[in-house]
């Protein structure tokens, strides 16, 4: 505890949202399942945990807060990759988490809109759409445990992005409590709304430094009739993107998802899964594409045969395969989703979420994988991601007897700016779908273009003066 | 002229950008083809037009402008419907004409994006798009005349929104000089790109209050093999929504057009274009259908007969016809396009571009109906637009007998009020696609949410302290 000033906001809290929603080490001993972040790169101490049930709740302790001059550390899931949803560690800052704002406020089928609060697990408005034999179509691999919340404050990427975009995408209108707390009411379902500043994107992906989303409009869609899938085995990184030039034109919208992985990435798959099928061994690289289609699993697999005997025909694919059940679409995704997993069996090593134009990748790795190689003579690159996007998870792992934590330890900063330097040169991006939090706020000050750091700074201090809103992330 | 400072600046700026492209009154004589707007609704007086021919120039007129303390308006292709883009009448404002910004300076068919000054005619970068076998899904009526600056201020929409998304969906990076006369070089090609605040969609939208747009990243798409078009006849409004499920349902992604069309529209067309063909003349409602194939024009039949099979079954549409050939298609849409110009004809109008959830707008549509013709005995609704979009321009013609442009002078508030309180009242929006401009600013102060107003404000502030930026505009 913190003395008298902290003691004094913990009664209002108390007072303003229930004695049982302000939690405090000195009366509930470890507050870890918020104060750390879920992979354990970042331990806080916080002033309290508050669990707010309603917006209007949100927007109580947010007003005692500023009055008290206590800064807020908006949480949803807590699965968070930059270190952005965790306080730190001076115990002077509130958590003030989301869990408890879970319920959906609206599904429109005919509108094709969910409006839920922000506290929803991801999967459980994907039940929800689902429910209704619509797609809510934003998928990551935390999503049984994410919030929309977060989701919306990160601009969460995932795997349907090809299709239909980031979050920011997906979403029509938000409710937001803003630094002041006072209770904007955005949600709104509209396709279409030109009434002033887009204040909606400004607050999606701002990761809580400009007020707190409290519920969201989400944009659905009907839920395709198949979804197949099928593996295609490249020589090289161009020639996947001749492959996915070729999938765009034939497959057009029916291309829901095109990932790549590299062969290192897959051996490590193969090494710490082995009972995983491995359908195209000796492939440099390999790409999933996903096919969604209105009419059915027949024409969907037909028109896959035919784009990838085409691929075969021009060269750019010299082996394929397509599932022919969903059992065997799961196994193939199966694949792509153990790669995170066989990398954390592995060890540590030095990850990467970059983004660039889809024409300059072959180009980028070529010359990183080179510049990394001449500095770190054996270094292995566990290259794979969202090549749909240009957005890769470009992970370098030390060499073979070298340990993977002391590289990290030694290196990360050294091996950051050898990849962030090539990253710039391609026109590309150092965060594509994780955000900056606190990990990578020392890279926007010193890499995000001044004029665009200057007006966000503006922006800031214009929404968020007393800088009590998630102070010390992104700025 | 207004005097010494005017001088001394029009001094400043003939030598910052070359005499020739500084033009006043005294040297040039009459300005109005950039003093007033194309449908001569407002009529200012400049102080000088400005024609700059690249981002260095702009950004020398923006500062010494701001050194002068003299406002800016800038202008595309004055194409605008709320007089955002023309001068007031105080001959004290600096008109920025884009115009000679007109270069491409990029295309990258891999990476499906496209770099283009803001004074590009958005036919040009159609155009530009196609002759390399993309497409660029943006396309209104103005597509001939205004400019891609002038759609990005403005967020445009038309008829490509419910596939594509409004302008702003189609807009990947900026590049823009801010109020301060700095350069801000935003111009990713990136889908995924989570360095902070989303400055590009606050530009874009904001109509030129908060800075300049000077070129922008916009994404294309491969062209599709077909597009095919039909055309529905209706009993209800309700009949329309219905089919609008089933043909998102059937058609996916490849439903690109959903246009809904009123009988008295129709009639309007039929009364002033009567060469013109008219397919379901006693339909209540007719929807236009727009369907795009990555395969061809035959399944593209297929699947536009099967889904208006299962419609007349169904019992949403009771009669119907599908486009047999281009040149069919091509009928179907002009005499979609032609409402307007028959509305014009026939005189003027009250007009609206309102958005409302697509679930509700059959009740919005009745009550309103119901509203205007118990105050106003006779009037009738010229009610069209994109229903896929929610957005219909539901436009409100005087009596039989009445003169239309005495309506107009006197009603149009009242008239106004009626629509718009019902709009709220339903969730929907007073301004779709056409922007605040001047034209809407008061409904904008009376009307948004006061919380979403006072950030609107605090940014305004922020990027702009001196009120420079097309002042008196939006806010």
């Amino acid at each position: 505890m913190s003395g008298a000033p902290g003691h004094a906001l913990i009664d209002t809290l108390r007072a303003a949202i229930g004695g049982p929603q302000v939690l405090t080490r000195d009366d509930h001993g470890d507050l870890a399942a918020w104060e750390q972040d879920w992979r354990r790169r970042w331990r806080g101490q916080a002033l309290a945990v508050v669990r707010p049930g309603n917006t209007e709740e949100v927007a109580a302790v947010v007003r005692a807060c500023a009055a008290a001059g206590v800064p807020i550390v908006p949480q949803g899931g807590n699965t968070g990759l930059v270190g952005g949803g965790v306080p730190d560690g001076s115990g002077s800052q509130v958590l003030l988490s989301l869990q408890r704002m879970n319920r959906v406020r609206a599904l429109d089928a005919a509108n094709l809109t969910l409006t839920a609060e922000a506290g929803c697990v991801l999967q459980s408005l994907q039940q929800a759409a689902a429910a209704e034999g619509l797609l809510l179509p934003l998928s990551l691999a935390a999503e049984g445990s994410c919030t929309i919340g977060g989701n919306l404050a990160t601009n969460a990427g995932g795997t349907q992005v090809l299709r239909w975009g980031n979050t920011r995408d997906l979403c029509l209108g938000l409710e937001v409590v803003t630094a002041q707390g006072e209770v904007w009411n955005g949600l709104s379902g509209l396709r279409k709304d030109n009434t002033g500043y887009d204040l909606r994107d400004l607050f999606v992906g701002s990761e809580g430094t400009l007020g707190i989303i409290t519920a969201a409009t989400l944009k659905l869609a009907p839920q395709p009739a198949a979804v197949t899938t099928a593996l295609a085995a490249c020589t090289t990184l161009a020639d996947a993107v001749a492959l996915l030039k070729l999938a765009r034109g034939r497959l057009g919208a029916g291309l829901t998802g095109f990932e790549v992985m590299n062969a290192f990435s897959l051996e490590l798959v193969a090494r710490h899964f082995p009972a995983l099928p491995r359908p195209l061994p000796d492939a440099p690289w390999t790409v999933l594409l996903e096919q969604s289609d209105v009419e059915g699993e027949a024409p969907a697999r037909e028109r896959f045969e035919r784009l990838l005997e085409a691929a075969l025909e021009d060269g750019c694919v010299h082996d394929a395969v397509v599932a022919e059940s969903l059992a065997q679409s799961r196994a193939l995704w199966h694949l792509r989703e153990s790669i995170p997993l066989a990398q954390a069996e592995e060890g540590t090593n030095v990850k990467h979420d970059i983004a660039l134009p889809v024409s300059a990748i072959p180009a980028f790795v070529a010359e990183c994988d080179t510049a990394l190689a001449e500095r770190w003579p054996g270094i292995r690159l566990v290259d794979f991601g969202h090549l749909g996007d240009g957005n890769l998870h470009y992970n370098v792992q030390a060499a073979p007897g070298i340990d993977g934590a002391q590289f990290l330890a030694e290196q990360e900063h050294a091996v950051n700016t050898v990849v962030f330097d090539h990253v710039a040169r391609y026109g590309g991006s150092f965060s594509a779908e994780h955000g900056i939090g606190a990990l990578k706020r020392d890279e926007l000050a010193a890499r995000k273009h001044p004029v665009a750091l200057a007006m966000m700074r503006a922006i800031k201090r214009a929404l968020d003066p007393q800088n009590l809103m998630n102070p010390g992330r992104v700025l």
